[in-house]
């Protein structure tokens, strides 16, 4: 059967395509976006889940924008004002994907930073939307590009991750912040703000959502796959009640709702009193994991290799001296460490930064020490080093 | 913000929208297709449930196709050829919606038969197809009809559900599955045949699924929702592995993968040594319903109302005399009874034969004979019955 044009165009996820591989014994991950297994908060969640076989009701079908408990609690939770409403997704994922598909005409201009997450390029992508690439820069999108994308490409959504960017790491300062949502106003441009990684800060003062600047402006997208399980699934899309309405329609069609009890598991561990010390814990282990990979990395990676401090989330983004970051990242797979090339990041055509991705939150501190002497001597064999 | 032309033209659906009124205190409700929420399989689950959390691996991101024990469970389960796979989705409404969007571009022919399934008219229309309706008659779509539209209009897809077909209530002859596999097979029509209601046959001869007359020329959707519970959202698609791949690519952008407990409280659910007898229990009490709702309606509705007797499933198909469908319903609803116009099972612009669709398994005994009365005061009222 021939495939629809829009699918035609797009990649399998590269990162999906891998897991498998890089699951496989005795090869170390820094390849998936996984948090740490080990410190799941399971024991948070046992009662839970022992307790869904006493309520019946949780098993019928329900209301398409999630159950009822939970949408009043993320109301109070973020504080929505009367006009703004929740639709609870099987993951964030699913909410950017009914935002293209209710949103997003082929053509249609949708604004990303360079690089992106793939799975925004994906979702995009198959809407067949037409993505206009700014440049990222240290603390966050470029705003003299941004400015002029803005006012001379009259784009319809520009889709951001402030908060420890995939790929890159990199945060948002307090004046980007603000100075985006006032674009955002100006030129009538839907912000869509993606925060699976906000709660995941070990250092520095955490910021204000963008959106906070511009409530009525954006869509806000968070996950529960970073700080809870991303096995579940959850997660969930807030913003103008207008803008929730359209994505409800698509969900009906889509999977008519996401699973009741799984909702209703994830509101008692949310609400659990030790729930806000379970982050913690995964913070100050995050932290301590990135600190020693850090070092490791900074120690040992042959010069012309490069990365930015991070103040939390998942990911460093290392640059590379000049290379074929396919050839390296397969070469690490053969020396038993798996990474991401900087090229799936990108659209297709764009020019590329040669580096990797690489996550450090779902292997130990010794695991990390391993992964970087693995990848250090395929850099050495890959890449023309200095 | 605007909506995509595809979104523009769907109707929200008129089910899941007055599900909140039909679960109001007083009302009985024949509208939704809900399975008894009292007759969950809930103790079979209960063990399940509770050893989830002595499993944090099924809580970590897994594979887009699924849990690997619950693919492997339906492969042998559903005797799946060397060369065929399953992807379990969020439901069999989210396997629909990815063959859609992996298949079906603007404009391309889908054929179903009028009424329609209410969810694939939404998943096509979403998907801008050209679809072609065929009539339905007691056991199966018109042949001719059909054979005339695979000869001369060249579809793409037929979507198909030849078990106690919702919202009618047909169950295709052997006859009528052997002829539509070899016209998909002739006319290189790919049958999606959607079987929800399969396992709830109580009485009659269970008959060979259509694909099982042509297995490469179709993709069968199973769903759970009937058998074991709905809001669990499960649901798996099968076929040529050539076919299910494109879907796996699209769900990575949807949603990444369904979720892994449920899965795995799926698997342990359909394994149990008492889910036979459940379903078996399931059968009977639908059929005493059944039997009871339709011994009602025959001695209590007026003249020029009309319903075919159903073998098994969730529906009775009444026809009626001249009226305005919705008026009806939506007078049914302020009497108490909720139910669903014939209107909405059928494209827009289409000639409809004014009836409505009655669930009986979701109301006990009791319920239903109220249920009937209620509802022939309201269509003595509003239908120009003799």
């Amino acid at each position: 059967m021939e495939l629809t044009h829009a699918l035609q165009q797009i990649q399998p996820s590269y990162i999906r395509e891998i897991l498998r591989d890089a699951q496989a014994p005795g090869v170390i991950s820094l390849a998936g976006g996984l948090p740490d297994g080990d410190h799941f908060p399971i024991a948070l969640m046992e009662k839970s889940l022992a307790s869904l076989a006493q309520n019946p009701a949780l098993f019928q079908y329900g209301q398409t924008a999630g159950y009822g408990p939970l949408l009043d609690y993320f109301r109070s939770q973020f504080k929505l004002p009367e006009h703004h409403e929740s639709l609870v997704c099987t993951g964030s994922q699913q909410a950017l994907d009914l935002i293209a598909r209710a949103y997003v005409n082929p053509s249609d201009k949708v604004v990303m930073e360079a690089p992106s997450y793939l799975g925004a390029l994906q979702v995009f992508g198959l809407a067949q939307a037409n993505i206009v690439s700014v440049s990222q820069q240290a603390d966050g999108p470029n705003l003299a590009e941004l400015e002029a994308c803005f006012a001379e490409q009259s784009p319809k959504l520009f889709y951001a991750v402030p908060d420890f960017h995939n790929p890159t790491g990199v945060t948002w300062s307090l004046e980007v912040r603000q100075k985006v949502a006032q674009l955002c106003q100006q030129y009538k441009v839907t912000l869509i703000e993606d925060v699976p990684y906000r709660e995941l800060r070990f250092t520095g003062e955490m910021l204000p959502l963008v959106s906070s600047f511009c409530p009525d402006q954006a869509l806000v997208l968070r996950s529960y796959s970073k700080i809870a399980t991303p096995g579940m699934r959850m997660g969930v899309v807030s913003g103008k009640s207008e803008w929730i309405a359209p994505l409800v329609k698509v969900k009906q069609s889509a999977d008519l709702h996401s699973s009741i009890p799984m909702q209703a598991v994830l509101l008692d561990l949310i609400t659990h009193p030790d729930f806000p010390s379970h982050i913690e814990k995964l913070r100050v282990l995050y932290q301590e994991r990135y600190l020693s990979f850090a070092e490791q990395l900074q120690a040992k990676l042959p010069q012309g290799c490069h990365f930015n401090p991070v103040e939390g989330g998942m990911f460093v983004w290392l640059t590379l001296p000049e290379c074929d970051d396919f050839a390296l990242a397969k070469a690490a797979l053969t020396n038993k460490v798996a990474v991401v090339p900087s090229s799936v990041f990108y659209k297709k055509g764009e020019r590329i930064t040669p580096g990797l991705r690489l996550n450090f939150t779902n292997a130990t501190a010794e695991e990390l020490v391993s992964a970087v002497e693995r990848l250090v001597d395929v850099i050495k064999q890959e890449c023309k080093t200095a």
